[in-house]
């Protein structure tokens, strides 16, 4: 794990480093909806032609549109926080593909400022922005991916995030491309850190009692602070560009084969298991409903249909 | 709450008492399905035929009978720890009904034994039987439903259970006559009872992050010892008893009513709550995941079928 000690000159850089981060996040996010929608559109209303019916819809599901919703964070004591805005859309490719960044700030309570480097030397005080991103696709042959991208400030700073994918059948083209991209992205800023963030992916997505993987993994990484703000942030950038730049290849390649209803039940099972780590073991989700974030947000991952046999 | 200091002569004591409380819980176990089976059987194939057609099945659901499986526990140091059995119904009335008993024993891990009354002082030593079952109905017209009852002895002995109602929509006379049967069952053994267990229950099944009850309620309680177990017991056995009585009745009332696929879909949010309950907050599942449980006797609680907005 590389350290996260703050810069030298911590004060003067923080407040001109934190627009620069949350205006990329919200470039990418506009970038990344753009081209899902793009993606909806790709695929014609007769291609639902050769697909089961679906649950609880008497049609085939309309061409999908981002909605946007703002949210506002309010600290313990009642200090307004910041904020975050989501972005949802449900269609025809994407069942429910959700993209939330945020900017919340405030005092970390007593308890949870243990948990966080940094935190209790400054009383709490915290700076946080990112984007998390999850999609969760109709049919069963297009992976659901998670992307998440993060800046932190506390009495230090750092990044995290990363990028994952969970296919119902692991087919090795798709694993290769998305593994090889993340990849090559990683080895662009420094040659340890695929292996380093490939493995701690595999560690933290992982379902101790089903003793499964949740998905295929990816990378993941936190706490990264080399002492180079700008060349970090480059590194974060890149892995939020490869994810553009990847996904979306993958999702052309399966929109448009078809599927059978048995395989719509596999899939509808396999995101039980995206629940159960979602709820009992995410450290985002924990993170989100400890800071008293905002419930939509946090939840935007869950699936739209899920079946536990 | 009650104290629950161990009885004064307990070695013996305990010998004698754990299979009266285990046959107990086999016994109304065999009761509640057999009963359950039985109003299976009074559901017509004809009564489906005013339902809209359900996700991913051709025809109606057919007939549900009880399937059983045995299922053994092992402690950390690989010792045999005893077991239990699942009963499982996926019907016409009950979509997914899991009965389970399980009577476990061992030592609970250094880090669990904290948390549990009397752990620490005996080496984490622990003896634990009870009764689990958890229904989700096809209509969203029938209320859902919980109970559970337990007997735990490390250095000290006490029972543990309680019951409560999840409707969609919550009718006056459902909640009537499940909370007024739950309060003479309680008022029987203490008149102190059922305030306490009552308030214990609503705020036990709570979900903070949403501010939201769970269900409408009923009792929980647990560490009860009054240093009488008999008299502990029959209250114990009351309670089994009670839901026996009462639940089927609630369930007869309403199987016979049909529904719409709105009605239906709003169910399917509904148990989105139950799932973010018993992954986040239930402490059942948290023992049970905790202490090395059967993986499929803990999410035996999970509905069958669930949608996220």
């Amino acid at each position: 794990m590389t350290n996260f000690h703050k810069l030298p000159d911590e004060i003067e850089l923080e407040e001109h480093l934190k627009p620069t981060a949350t205006n990329f996040f919200r470039d990418l996010r506009d970038r990344i909806c753009a081209e899902f929608e793009a993606i909806e559109g790709e695929l014609g209303e007769g291609e639902f032609a050769h697909q089961p019916p679906l649950a609880g819809m008497s049609g085939p599901p309309s061409k999908g549109h981002f909605s946007r919703k703002i949210w506002y964070h309010k600290n313990d004591d009642g200090a307004p926080g910041g904020g975050g805005e989501i972005s949802l859309m449900k269609g025809r490719v994407f069942e429910k593909v959700g993209v939330n960044i945020s900017n919340v700030y405030g005092r970390f309570s007593e308890n949870f400022r243990q948990q966080i480097p940094g935190a209790e030397e400054n009383g709490g005080a915290f700076w946080a922005a990112g984007i998390s991103l999850v999609a969760h696709m109709r049919s069963p042959l297009v992976p659901a991916v998670h992307m998440n991208l993060r800046m932190i400030v506390t009495n230090r700073l750092w990044f995290g995030g990363g990028s994952d994918l969970t296919p119902l059948y692991p087919l090795e083209e798709d694993c290769k491309l998305f593994h090889s991209q993340l990849q090559e992205c990683c080895d662009r800023h420094n040659p340890n850190y695929y292996a380093e963030f490939k493995s701690w992916c595999d560690r933290y997505f992982f379902l101790p009692h089903r003793n499964e993987p949740r998905g295929v993994g990816g990378i993941f990484f936190d706490y990264l602070n080399t002492q180079n703000w700008q060349s970090d942030f480059d590194f974060v950038r890149d892995v939020g560009e490869t994810f553009l730049k990847t996904y979306p290849q993958i999702v052309r390649r399966h929109m448009h084969e078809g599927w059978s209803a048995a395989q719509r039940e596999e899939l509808l099972i396999k995101r039980g298991r995206y629940v159960e780590f979602n709820l009992i073991h995410d450290r985002g989700t924990q993170f989100g409903l400890k800071t008293g974030g905002n419930i939509e947000a946090i939840l935007m991952s869950l699936p739209p249909e899920v079946k536990w046999l």
